[in-house]
Order: structure tokens, then sequence, then C-alpha cells
């Protein structure tokens, strides 16, 4: 008996494995299915994140600054906990290394982790390196803490909540595309130096990217506590519809509503890729998507950088994507299929 | 300008990297350089470890069965925070995993994890799964609890302390030698069965190692804290030498006083090796090492499964191992050099 990995994904794999597993420590608030996971340590909620970064899967070192790789693994971490409504703390930085790297090179990456966590207020309190046959590996985990009462999960969208994403969406999967093809096109050559002028928005969101900090602050200071929150790192989509099962809900997305930077538009242009497809699937944004209710309505709208993209809706009417032209189409984790098809 | 990693090692590459991190977050009471990192949780102390485990490096799937690889690599997470004299309570797991395996494979790699938190009260609240280009990729972080005044550091060795050792030693890598060698024999052969009749021991000591548990919580009932501990991952030698260089103390170790199963004797002999070599760098015994105050002497020495190997001296005295016939030689991390050479 095999069964392939791929017929399950991701997402299917994780669920198999973990669907029978019980939280048996009293101090386990929750585990495996949000951004992180919620320990009880008295008076506060320990948050922990982990990410695994592996060279030729998430990176490519052939256009990925070692540097900028390390503020990124680390940032990505932080991410996790702030879509917790958390503060990050503390990381752990576990490496697997092969004879390719030099010190130098890990002492290059490591700054990168340092400029992270002195940005965002985070110690590398340990970790662990090891010899690598082939290839980077890159193993963070983050450690936050959090109020009880203002954790945010994935599970808490009701129906008419609107659905809000800060910044901007797609840019660093154009950021991305840009860079391979010119890795194509300079391939074998030494010294490489593509132009990448009025390019620069599109390659800093995917070589340096950022977690919104300050978005979670903001609505701190608001008082407005989102209903359910997810961090966007597999694409808009796919993680919208984490919420909505976790909720139990559907909802509402509008095409016109996306907000979407022109160098993003432009590029895909050039790519001959649908704009709206490249901010729904195009992941690695690590924006905020959250939802509140619909009284906190005029307060968010004047929110700078907070974007109303849409409605949850009951579940018995699904998840749509609303194009321009007023089509539905079902939102799926890749991709989308329109639903009169 | 290019360092190779060999120059350095590990150790040496750690601390290039780790030297010049400061600790800024109230919360982070101690970070790099003990089995866990500390965090500040109100009443209680966070403690937070984490192994990275990779295919070919730390493990090879010819001979080691994916139940008792998961189970391994939890077990050595619980080890480190028992080291610090505290009691493992959640983990994460992070898989990456390369198109060789099946569905069932990882599964089979989940039911060992699953069947050590049950063994040690544990509970999986988390991870990550990513796709690998090459083989298996394992990163594991524990969390556990401890009350601060229980905490074991490395660092609190002093002189005339005794040094003890649980179990016994070298048994773990003559089993890894016994498996080497079969593969190396049986190579290229389909169904290859060994005859391990009689070599039980030192392969479930490779493949199924335990957490010393059962030693913290019977020092903790005898009221007995040591000064210092830590888990023997890299060897006896090796990790002694942590806690001398971080309490900067000295130590001898006797030859006479190492505790040594017979099915290990035996297979260091068969392999032509000094088996008091093997109990000093053999590695992957998870046994604890502790120091603890003279004055407990007669407590201790009666504790079945606990070996009083030696005595911790001034750091002027170096640290070394004194042979059966009397002469001392320096203790190093790899193996020893004769101190009158």
């Amino acid at each position: 008996m095999r069964t392939e990995i791929a017929t399950l994904g991701e997402f299917g794999l994780i669920n198999r494995l973990t669907k029978d597993i019980k939280l048996t420590q009293p101090t386990s608030i929750k585990g495996v299915g949000d951004d992180a996971a919620i320990i009880d340590s008295g008076d506060k909620r320990t948050l922990v994140a982990t990410d695994l970064l592996l060279e030729g899967i998430h990176f490519d070192l052939t256009y990925f600054p070692l540097k900028h790789l390390g503020y990124k693994a680390a940032v990505i971490n932080f991410s996790d906990i702030y879509a917790m409504n958390g503060t990050p703390q503390q990381i752990t930085v576990s490496l697997g290394i092969s004879k390719r790297f030099s010190v130098e090179d890990i002492e290059e990456f490591y700054d990168g982790v340092k400029l992270a966590c002195q940005v965002y207020n985070v110690d590398i309190v340990g970790g662990d390196t090891a010899s690598s046959l082939t290839g980077f590996t890159i193993s963070i985990t983050c450690i936050g803490i959090a109020s009880d009462d203002a954790i945010v999960y994935r599970n808490g969208a009701k129906d008419t909540d609107l659905i809000c994403v800060s910044g901007d969406l797609g840019a660093a999967y154009m950021g991305l595309q840009l860079l391979e093809r010119e890795k194509a096109v300079f391939s074998g050559q030494e010294n490489f130096t593509p132009d990448f002028a009025g390019k620069e928005y599109i390659l800093e969101r995917q070589l340096k990217p950022e977690a919104r900090k300050d978005i979670v602050e903001e609505l701190g200071k608001l008082g407005i506590v989102p209903t359910a929150m997810i961090d966007i790192s597999d694409g808009l989509s796919s993680d919208l519809l984490h919420i909505c099962s976790q909720s139990n809900v559907g909802c509402r997305v509008f095409e016109e509503r996306l907000p979407i930077d022109y160098q993003t538009a432009m590029m895909a242009e050039s790519f001959n890729l649908s704009v709206a497809t490249v901010a729904l699937n195009g992941g690695d944004d690590y924006e905020m998507l959250f939802t509140v209710p619909l009284s906190v309505y005029e307060q968010i709208k004047v929110v700078p950088g907070i974007h109303i993209i849409g409605h949850i809706n009951d579940a018995s009417l699904e998840s749509k994507f609303v194009t321009r032209d007023g089509h539905e189409m079902t939102l799926e984790a890749q991709g989308w299929k329109a639903s009169d098809e």
C-alpha cells in the first residue's frame, strides 16, 4: 500500500497525521491548526510557531542573498505570532549546512536573522547546527506571548463580518517570477546584472518582507479585536479558506476590492498573467488577513493600509470570488473554477 | 575571504555566530549555551530545546525503521528538557519530505513520535511539512516547564563535586557500528536478514533510546539537586567538557569507573576498538551526566543505575582521563591525547 503524498497535498497530509492527536497536558490550550500553538503560562499564554525552509523548494540562492534569507526566515515566523495577535519574543535557529557554505556565508545569513530580531525586538535563544549532505536547511521556531483574552484564532469569523487585508497582494509572487526569469535569461553567465529599475518594490516584497506588527498594533490602539486572523503565506485564497473552513462559514471576495500595487499589475501584464489570479494565489505576502464585525465598519474603513475586500456569509452560500462583471467563481486553494461550468 | 566550517567545528561555529548576541527581552532568562533556553512565564519557567536531524548525517534509512526514527527524534528532545531538570510538555514537529516517501511512510514515522509522546506524556501541538528535493529532514522543538529553583544548568559544577552518569556508555555507538557493518556486508542484496542474536541491547540503544526521566525523578525524590547536568548526546568526553568549561573547572574521570555493558565490550573487541574510547566518545547515549556535592556521596552511591565516575577539580588541574594503570590523559572532545607525550 503506497499513497503518494501529492494525492493528499500538504494540508491533507497534515490532517491525516494529526487528526487523532489528543491534547493531554493541562497546559496545552491549542494544538495543530492555527498560526501558532498556545500554551498556558499562568497569567499569560505562550505562543509557538515554527517554519521549515529548504533550499531549492523555498528559496534559490542564485538570486536570494543570504542576509535577506536570514531576515525573511525570521520575519515569517514573527508574522505567525502577530497573526494570533501576540508579540514574538524569542526564536531558536536550526541550520543544516553543506560544505558548499563558508563560515562567512553563515555569518551573513545570521546577520540577517539578527537584524530582523533587532527590528522586531526578539531574542535568539537557541538552536542547532548540523552538517547537511545537500543544500541549506533552515528551521526556526518562534516563541511569543499574548494575554488570553487578546488571542485571535482562525475559527471566529461570523456571518456578515467584513474581510480585511493589510497592504497589497501578489507583489512577492511577481518579484519571484521576475527573479526566476532573469535567472533563466542570464543562466551560465557570471556576474549577471539584470536591470531591475522600476521593479524595486516587487523585488523587496519577495526578498525582504516585513511582518505587519504595525497593523496588529494599530488594531489594538483602536480597540478592534478581529474575530479571526491569519497571515497570508500560501495566498489569499488558500488562507481565507482556512478561516472559512475553521469558522464553518463561507465568504464573498470582490475582484474590484483587491489591493494591488501598480508594479505587480505591470509585471503580471508582462507575464500575461491575470492580476486577480496573482493576488488570489501568489503567496509569500505576509499581509494580515482578518475579519471584523460589521459594527466597526466606520472605524476600520479609514485605517490607512487596511482594505475591506469582502464579507463572510453563511456556509450554505459557499465561498466565492466575485469578478468585476459580477460573475461568481468558486474560491479554491489553488486557482478557481467558474461555479457555472 | 572564505573560512571552511570544518576549521571551526560545530561548537566553534555556534560560538562565532552567537557570541555577540545580547538578550533584550525581560522574559529571556537564558539563551544559547545550555540544553534548553529558559523563558520567564510568571511563576514557572518555560524551557525550549530543538534538534535538527538530516538523512545521511544523523540517520540512515537503510537500517533505521521510520517508526523508531520518529520515537528517537522525539525522545532526544525530551532528554534535553530533563537535562535542565524540567518536564517536557509539548513538541512541534517539522518535516521535509522527498517524493521517495509515501503517506504510509510518514504515518509510520509519526506513529513513532506519537508513541514517544504517549510514553512521556507530551503533546504534539504544531509543526510544518514541506517538500524536500533530497531526503528526509526532521526538526523538532520541545517546550518544557520547570520551577525556577529546580532548574539545573551546565555551569554550576564546583571543585570536589562528584561526577555521576546514569546507565551505561558506548552501547548506542556500537549498535551503530554493527548496523553499518551489516549494511556493507549485505550491500546490494534485497531482504537482508543479518543475525542480531545476542546483540539486541546495543541495537536497541541505537534504534530506540529512552530519555532518563526516571533518573531525574529519582533525584527529585531523594532531594538531590545536581550542581550541573547535561544529557550525553555527543559523547561523555565532549559533554563533560561542556560542563567543565561553562563551570570554569577541571575534572578527573576514571577508566575503571566507566559503566559499560558486556555487549558493548564484546562488540568493541570484535571491531578492535578500545572500549574506553567507545565509552568516552561514542555519543548517542542520552544518559544523564551530572555533578553533585561530595556531601551526598552516601546517598547517591546506592541509587541503582547511577555511577560515580570521577570528580571535579580546580581548573588549574585541567580535565583528565585516568587509565586503569594510573596514567593521566588530557580529556578531549574527540579522542584524547596522553598528557605526557
